[in-house]
């Protein structure tokens, strides 16, 4: 992995998590994946360890649950 | 505020997700204040919205909440 990944739901704490990490981070830095619409990266998502979104996944694999947006079985 | 400000208080949540904020971030770009140390800054953090750490409050105001690490009233 070379770039961190941000995974989300579209929800409002979601969406702006996701536009304050891409200030404090930068667009070109970060992978953004929308598990609602892309509902295939899901195993992706719990195989990295993602218990619930947003989360943002680091290059070394540590994840970082940020807030407590939405579960992941819920997305499903 | 010019720089986002992350909060914790030296648990090992806290250590590992500092860690990788920094990689992410660049240290030069982000302000760490340990809660534990520096109990002055509890007031701060809680005018900020900071409700458990570790937290990343933006330049923008928004707070971050990373994982569930220890309430801030755990910290007084």
């Amino acid at each position: 992995m070379n770039k961190p990944k941000f995974y989300h739901a579209g929800c409002p704490v979601c969406v702006t998590a996701e536009k304050e990490l891409i200030a404090v981070i930068g667009a070109d830095k970060i992978e953004v994946i929308h598990l609602g619409e892309d509902k295939g990266k899901i195993a992706e998502a719990e195989h990295y360890g993602v218990k619930s979104v947003p989360a943002l996944v680091t290059t070394s694999g540590n994840v970082l649950h940020i807030n407590f947006g939405a579960g992941i079985d819920d997305l499903k």
